[in-house]
């Protein structure tokens, strides 16, 4: 198939700022120049790009991990363009087709739109509503066939399916990779066919399938989309990615006191990550706020500037300076301490007393129930009133008395 | 999966009798055990068993090479079985879908219709119609909808797939491999548990897709079928196989006198071979006439029987009588030479008086051109009188005058 030949427009320096927003925090920009023109061609004729994202319609429970492509959509939307939120439906109702991992039914159509909207409606407080498309992928999916299959699976090659590394691996070490795997990517590629995506996002890991929809446009002749990657979100420990199984999370329905304690707990280095990922503020901004660091500014107000920002995202307008006050009447000299302790501790569960041991915050056990007791302890703020409390694996930050804190990263 | 546990059925001697029967010729029969059951079970249930041919209907006009197979199923229908003459048109009306093969265009219903009613009109020359069963697999294959190819998909992996010897060599030297090629043999291993098959038949070259059905039935909860694989009937020059390419076949509407004269043609060893795989005689018989030509009796008389019989099959009762008197008549003296000299000559096409000094039939061209002129030369017993007359490659037996003969394989 030859590229359709299109005349090249110019780049404006709008279209180049236009770009610079698609780009910031991201991981990649495939292929920038195909990009800049389609930018380059909304401009010139006022035709809106169409944005994919695809979703698996079975964990509608995000936090703000899951945010940082939304942040994405929702700055592509605040440059004019619409976003298409696709509820991967069909392959949701096949579930494991081969029945092997029962810990994957198939979903019923009530549960895929409760999902869906679950889903939405904890997006839309990221999206802007009046440029998104909601869609479902059944439409065209069904539709193929047991002919359309067929002939979608024939513009693909075996080897080329085979260099997906996860392929790759398994097709190495003799783990079984059943033929239906490789036509789940070409399902989710024909899904760009029908709804002539100019770009795709995805996490890292999804660059391979996003690959797949631009070929495949290509072989139906279409213009091939972009596609854009975005960072996985490091999480509360500023380690690993955000994720519910690591406790290092924040949930976008938690309350505002625990979205705004948990967001001033993180690092000063992290902060710049989270700016760049999921504030909406421009880059220049952000800039200046890291030179008046830079110049001697207290961080930690910067870092307040970031929790309101989010926590009024999800809790209304107002909420953020809210929860701020809640927060600085918390921890009454209104300021945790500057030089913190970074506390590493392995065995969670672990209860509160021997936990204010191993920290080194408490001296002794007896040391530990009796502040407790007297109401000296507090968990990101929290006062502690029972002694027999356990902790999940996560980030705290634990208060003993007036002075003593430190930050516990607890696995 | 279990195997389906059964009962043994004690295999009788007429069991092993039905199972010789099957054998008889045959490449591979895949598993003998299994089968010995399904013929016991089906003398004590009387029901019969389903022999399954699958059929692409794209090339109607079959030789006796094709009837190897069909001559099998006879045999089966004589036993009781019914046999279901599959026609591949799903896949046929796809063609081929990537659009590269240009030789392979998707064929109408009415195209299939036609094939299929020609391939059936000369198979059933060989078949029993009472007891064959015609089915087409769209039936049951667009029903399957794009989820029932998904879920048929995740029934086999990539790597076994991948163990079929042609796809292990074109992975191997990097030549493409389209993944809807992974559906076909899929699809016609589907076609095995739509019809509850018991036993398919194919060439040796079809083994993995005739064991892909097999393994489908035992994912679907079906007793397995049993396949059986028969060789390819070598052609008339005793070392390719039979195909209309190397111009060494007998098509099955040749006149009476062209097919009787071409079955004449083939060596006495090869005479063995075409007893065992296109007579309906029963082996104890052929074995006979083997001790009769051991002690002495002329081959030429057993291979008259053979021709009959074929002649007969194909043109009615009586046709193989007459093509013998025919043949008779044009070889004035009533027979061939026992010792006809073999004769292989390169450079066809080629014209009869280069191909007769070529032979050593003739001394000189001019003496060659003398006994076209006179009448002398005789190709296949038809009597040559154009001197520009072209051969094609071929085997023939050419005679001059009424000693001199050779059996002439042309390349």
């Amino acid at each position: 198939m030859s590229e359709p030949k299109i005349q090249p427009l110019v780049v404006t320096p709008e279209v180049e700022q236009d770009l610079a927003v698609v780009k910031r925090g991201c991981d990649e920009l495939l292929v920038e120049a195909e990009f800049a023109q389609k930018l380059a061609r909304s401009r010139a004729t006022g035709k809106p790009l169409r944005i994919k994202l695809g979703l698996d319609p079975t964990a509608p429970d995000i936090h703000l991990g899951h945010t940082v492509v939304l942040n994405k959509l929702r700055q592509l939307q605040d440059l004019g363009h619409t976003v298409i939120f696709l509820i991967g439906d069909f392959t949701s109702m096949i579930g494991d087709p081969s029945g092997r991992n029962a810990t994957r039914p198939p979903l019923t159509r009530e549960q895929i739109t409760a999902n869906a909207e679950t889903y939405y409606a904890q997006a839309s407080l990221v999206l802007d509503q009046t440029r998104t498309e909601i869609r479902y992928n059944s439409e065209w999916s069904d539709a193929l066939g047991a002919r359309g299959i067929i002939q979608l699976a024939s513009r693909y090659t075996v080897a080329r399916m085979l260099e997906r590394e996860d392929f790759t691996q398994r097709y190495r070490n003799g783990v079984p990779i059943s033929i239906h795997e490789f036509l789940y990517p070409l399902m989710q590629g024909y899904d760009s066919v029908a709804l002539e995506s100019d770009l795709e996002l995805g996490g890292t890991d999804q660059k391979f399938n996003l690959l797949v929809g631009r070929e495949l446009q290509k072989e139906y002749g279409q213009e091939p989309q972009c596609i854009l990657t975005m960072p996985l979100l490091v999480g509360l420990d500023g380690v690993e990615k955000m994720s519910k199984s690591k406790n290092n999370y924040i949930g976008i329905s938690e309350s505002p006191d625990s979205m705004f304690g948990k967001l001033m707990s993180i690092s000063d280095d992290l902060m710049w990550t989270y700016f760049e990922l999921l504030s909406l503020r421009p880059m220049a901004e952000i800039e200046a706020f890291r030179r008046e660091t830079q110049e001697g500014r207290n961080p930690r107000d910067i870092k307040v500037l970031l929790a309101i920002e989010i926590v009024d995202r999800f809790h209304g307008t107002g909420a953020g300076q809210k929860a701020l006050a809640n927060f600085e009447a918390r921890f009454r000299d209104g300021a945790l301490p500057d030089d913190m302790p970074e506390v590493n501790l392995a065995g969670a569960p672990m209860g509160i007393l021997h936990l204010l041991r191993q920290a080194g915050l408490c001296a002794s056990g007896s040391e530990a129930q009796r502040n407790v007791q007297q109401g000296g302890v507090r968990v990101d703020g929290q006062r502690i009133e029972d002694k027999s409390l356990t902790l999940q694996a996560g980030t705290y930050v634990v208060q003993v008395g007036k002075r003593k804190f430190a930050r516990v990263h607890l696995t």
